[in-house]
């Protein structure tokens, strides 16, 4: 093996330092520790980057996926900051990007029948390091129903109402529970989601969407003012994007608010 | 370069014909005449195949991509079916494949203000051909609004909607316009979609799905109730997708129908 | 509950029987147990159907979805086919559809320093039955490397290659391991890949891939010919999709091959 | 029509001003003019948004869609800066952002043959405006072979290359043709693609990219060092990601260079 050239360690004199370099769109199976501390398997497709000194030609890409493999499998809140540094540390890196995004379920029961199924929600882990620092923003995607105010105002009977998701990115000072995020957003909406409902359930939703309707600009300041209020929660971006039921278009609304930290 | 070696023409001695090949996912300008005579431009993503005799090791991969340059750009229901005949003569194959992809738009009337915007659509193209016979099968992707008739029937108030796409796929035997089955299926619905609403016309919209809830089941039919009685429609397949406003996950409805022509 | 309308069960007039209404684009998470005993986690996309007689409006979706939650998360060959049936009796309906289509993953070992990691495939079990017969089709996608025969023939130096897609798809007379699908493939390119290759791998794969040009049409025809041999593989269709490094389209062959069943 | 409500225009008292809200995904056919001086025709995929004062409850989505509309279909570099501003004053705001995403075609001649053919980049325009300052990012995202120095040093023959993805993000002080970063970025890779090769067009871009090997790193680096360099370029941002053919990951690296203006 030593008769092979390291090409990438080989010196290159175009005096450009390079921001980020790595792998992206790997798949890997993962487990998560939930709210109710039961283990929830998924699948997460992962982007992994260090930067890179002006004076190497590359990186070693191999060893991104070797961090990945060596970390293992369960995946925590807590131990996701730890894959920045050990990128950092075999790559010989002053500083790390690791970006997970998985599908996420939780079981919920249905209003009146409290029949029961599983929903699926997205959520991304994103973690910056660099030796001195830790960033990590936690995304969750969660679909909901929006109800038109306007539509109903003015309409003698009926709504239009619609599918949405609402995309809630937090950074925080003692971490939250994805499930904590989930609830505050479909708090917020004119009705939150099922998979299952039988018929009562169906009722309920309805009218519970036509009594409670929401603007996109209303849904992100509902999320916008408990994203606020809660303690844990140093910075938010919420956005809110509507498949309009009357439009081949979507509408959409964003509110990003708190201290950010120092961008990386 | 007679020098260069023709790989492709070596013979081969699997005894396999194989049944397609050619190209994929070749995004090209387009323009279409549509009914009202005007030409509209557009961008397709195109698939190109012929068959290839057990013989022959390869096919010549850069003439599918001739034969749609020499074909020109403005392409039409009529002169798009000479196209697999030009891919046979000029891969002297038995069988060819053409089909093309494309976003389609149409002016539209605000039901009340009158207001006119444009919406879009999907449409395809597919033509096999042989020798002795041409099938051409036109595809159209409609969104339109389904307002749910079990909960409008069980609620005090409201009913869940939300936008679906329905897609119809038809064979005829005189040419029918994109526009007649853009109108075919808009009819077929709760409601139909518009780029621009003012107050007015979304009351009327609003109300209009109200008073006309159609299941996915519904739709499906009421499609097949008009293809069935197109006096040029002799084939179809239709199928409804609503993306459920109360739930995470769509619901889907399919009919075919009429005598399709013999497999090629 | 019993003052709530059925509306779904309302008669229908329109004499016009559904052939497919369901679920689609459903999530859900599963396990799979592999060929070598162990249970693997994944993330399902699943669509459940029936159809329809004439004589009813609308099918319950939401039985779709509990028959999918009462089946367990454990998902096998053998379980899966159960699955149709129990629609079809929970439903009253005489024909079904299942179609899971989820990641998987296999351990490989890098081909000279043994280094190990996960590499990633998509399958699908797609399951249609009626009263009498069920009819399992078994899909495997399979990323690999192609090396084109022809660039390799003209060239003083180097070969054009790129990442490849095989899509086979299968019936079988006996259940068949989708590991051994994913290495019927992988031995008909021009290499298979890997997620951690150290230098002499990448060598060893570079000179393999180089040694063993294919062009699209000699990777299906690699595959026929194996799964023609299969003792068990009764019906196959196998497409390979090259993203060809020296254009921006694709290149794209398709062989079907053995007695299908008769169509549902 | 005076009787309707205008719930939008009713007081909001979460004191919560929006950053954005406005539509998007929403398809429109335009036209570009080239640097040939030629009319190239198009379809775009548009998001426009204003902010919204915390007083009033909701924008008023129709009349983005008719400042869409008002504005033409004719686009040019020249033109799109004036539809943030037209935004504006329809919408009463103080902040407003366009983004156009679109394909865009090129003819090339093939290198030794002369063949020619188009071939497909991907465009966005973005625009941010207030009432003093207008900000525009254009971006190209372009297709090229990118052949791996390591594997090429290493290897006894071949070596791996793949179709990559170059998206380079520019400000300017002065306009900068579309075609003149679709050139910058096509002389940095290993070749250039085309939708046309003939055999000795195929020789010579097997030879010219294995003669000219680049990592993703040299990739970025070289777009870099020629956006530094262009006297109109004032800010860029540069990614370079590869559909690895040895892997079914992807390498990926980015180089951010330049003063930006002062975000919106």
């Amino acid at each position: 093996m030593s008769a092979l050239s390291d090409t990438q360690n080989e010196r290159d004199d175009r005096r450009l330092p390079i921001d980020r370099v790595g792998v992206r769109s790997l798949r890997f199976p993962l487990s998560i520790r939930d709210r109710d501390a039961a283990v929830q398997h998924t699948v997460a497709t992962v982007s992994l980057a260090v930067d890179l000194p002006h004076h190497f030609k590359g990186t070693h890409m191999s060893r991104f996926v070797e961090v990945l493999h060596a970390h293992g499998t369960e995946l925590t809140v807590s131990n996701i900051v730890a894959m920045p540094h050990e990128l950092m540390k075999k790559l010989h890196a002053d500083k790390a990007h690791v970006e997970m995004k998985f599908p996420y379920f939780r079981s919920k029961k249905a209003p009146v029948s409290g029949a029961e199924g599983l929903l699926d929600y997205g959520v991304v882990f994103e973690v910056n390091a660099d030796k001195d620092s830790t960033d990590f923003v936690l995304t969750v995607e969660v679909p909901v129903t929006t109800l038109c105010p306007c539509s109903k105002a003015i309409s003698a009977r009926g709504a239009h109402n619609q599918r949405g998701t609402v995309t809630l990115a937090v950074r925080f000072s003692d971490p939250v529970w994805i499930e904590d995020l989930l609830e505050l957003v479909e708090s917020s909406a004119s009705s939150e989601l099922y998979s299952i409902l039988k018929r009562p359930d169906e009722k309920h939703v309805t009218e519970a969407a036509y009594d409670n309707p929401v603007f996109v600009e209303d849904l992100v300041r509902n999320v916008a003012v408990k994203a606020r209020a809660h303690p844990r929660i140093t910075w938010f971006r919420v956005e809110a994007e509507n498949y309009e039921s009357i439009h081949n278009h979507n509408a959409w609304a964003m509110i990003e608010g708190g201290a950010a930290p120092a961008a990386k």
